[in-house]
């Protein structure tokens, strides 16, 4: 599956080569070199597939699609100093801050340009802009459930102090399931799928993404040997965690209060990072989570059941799976 | 003239209000209500006019040119760290970086959505495209022409210690003339000019931005009293200002070296900065500036020679010399 998403590798590196500075050529390469699963390419492509359309119908918007979700990369990397992506050294570790912000900010353009010659085009564009617009308040979102760390004017006015799970849910239905509900939307488009089809594929890709990101953060919080800093939102004080938000719910008062002032502490240490996972795990959170992801996943493969019987949309509900599972 | 670009106002905030979330608004709209002269927004309007267009057309394109000015400008306070615009605080000061950050990204796409409802969509689309992939490029080489004050390994790799005025003249195209010339093209775009007008109009932007951006270097270093802090080129390290690489010429070799290692000083202070500008302000550089403005000037106004007469004709001839007055 993620050998379908390496067929957008050649490209989006033609696109970057196209018109590009030979000496910015590398550092716009970077990000796509050092790795990533092309699973929202490979969502984008089944989708297609699963509509009727061509393969070679998806590939643009296919590459179009992974580039936003590379734009949205590297711009979070530079808001959460982020030091390591991949497995590898970040772009702004790389480059430098100032070069990382101008290759996403040329990833914008090349998007544009590649998206130009796709099937169905001012629709695919339109899917595009507002899944952008969607992941940009989304972070926003996510930052001002920051509870520390940061001295910024307008996150510390209006910080989010107590969120509910419900806007949890709003902020990652931003941040996250929107690219997902464009990347089988515009799959769906690609393969110039009537409007229900379109619909029931932006169905399954906004529900696999919520699943997706619960289980991300699950992960975040209480995974092991999955090769993730641990408890990295504990340590960056991210309230917007789905395991977190479920766990609060289970401590006591005075466990809470710990929780939350470990959370608020402008620098975690690791120890203090251990005891507030494990004031998370010896809740039922975990576990809770995953049944909401779950039911999630149900929801997305329900909105299948519009889709023709085919090899493709079982490839569909395969891949929502292994989304899910984290096994691509 | 500085009223015909406030025609674009309610567009650009009708815009912002469009679809952003209300906690979001007073951060978007901070950069357009901070000032600005939009002389860029004039300059599609009076295009568009002088060639036989109406007002109304190119209202649309004209909001979007300025907003991909105030994009660009958002990202250089990022990049530079820059505490006033516009004799008032940055957003990234008032805001902070990183919702500075996300208002930038999110002009990106409210300027797409603008561009949707305009006249010859998909060529004025190319053009902005374009001029933003330049003003990125643009901004790489501004950044590689700096001689110090920032630790990063791509800039520090590929620095260019000694730019000829060739390479001066490629960065200031790429970083200015480009939105010039895109502004005088999606002008002529809006008034469905023939191409050979869209080419005059695209000539005349061109040569009066690098015009522009020449008597801009100038004062930087040479003016007094404009409002700009002072010799702020040299404090920033900057090599890429014409008054300094023609002044360079005229420098004795012991000058010279005095000059380029003040650039190369980390922290240049006050004192340093006015020895710098000495430096500068002894040689005809001033004088030798203004007259490569006034050639590329002259130049612009050759390609409104193939124009109607009309006075919107003479309008653009009027708008380019307040732009490089800086009078407007």
């Amino acid at each position: 599956m993620t050998g379908l998403g390496r067929k957008v590798d050649h490209i989006i590196l033609e696109a970057l080569k196209k018109g590009s500075s030979p000496g910015f050529l590398s550092s716009l390469k970077y990000p796509f070199m050092a790795g990533g699963k092309r699973m929202r390419a490979a969502l984008v492509i089944v989708s297609c597939l699963s509509a009727g359309g061509r393969l070679q119908d998806s590939l643009r918007p296919a590459a179009a699609i992974e580039m936003i979700h590379n734009y949205s990369l590297v711009m979070d990397d530079l808001i959460d100093r982020g030091r390591v992506r991949r497995g590898k050294p970040t772009l702004r570790v790389k480059a430098g801050d100032s070069t990382s912000l101008l290759v996403a900010m040329y990833y914008r353009e090349v998007l544009d340009e590649i998206l130009q010659m796709s099937a169905r085009r001012s629709n695919v564009r339109r899917i595009a802009v507002e899944a952008m617009m969607d992941i940009i308040d989304g972070e926003r979102l996510d930052l001002l459930f920051e509870q520390a760390g940061r001295e910024e004017p307008y996150l510390e006015s209006k910080r989010i102090k107590n969120p509910s799970f419900s806007q949890y849910l709003t902020m990652i239905g931003k941040k996250t399931a929107s690219l997902f509900k464009a990347a089988a939307e515009v799959g769906g488009e690609a393969a110039r799928g009537n409007p229900a089809i379109v619909r029931n594929l932006a169905g399954f890709g906004w529900n696999s993404g919520l699943a997706f990101q619960i289980m991300d953060d699950v992960l975040d919080i209480c995974g092991i040997g999955t090769g993730k800093e641990e408890a990295k939102d504990i340590v960056e004080h991210k309230l917007g965690n789905a395991a977190i938000l479920v766990a609060l719910r289970y401590m006591t008062p005075r466990q809470r209060t710990e929780f939350l002032n470990i959370l608020r502490t402008e620098r975690v240490s690791r120890v203090l990072a251990q005891r507030a996972r494990l004031l998370v795990t010896q809740t039922p959170a975990e576990a809770e989570c995953r049944e909401i992801a779950k039911a999630y996943l149900r929801n997305a493969k329900e909105h299948l059941a519009g889709l023709r019987e085919s090899k493709h949309r079982r490839s569909l509900e395969l891949l929502s799976d292994l989304i899910v599972s984290r096994k691509l």
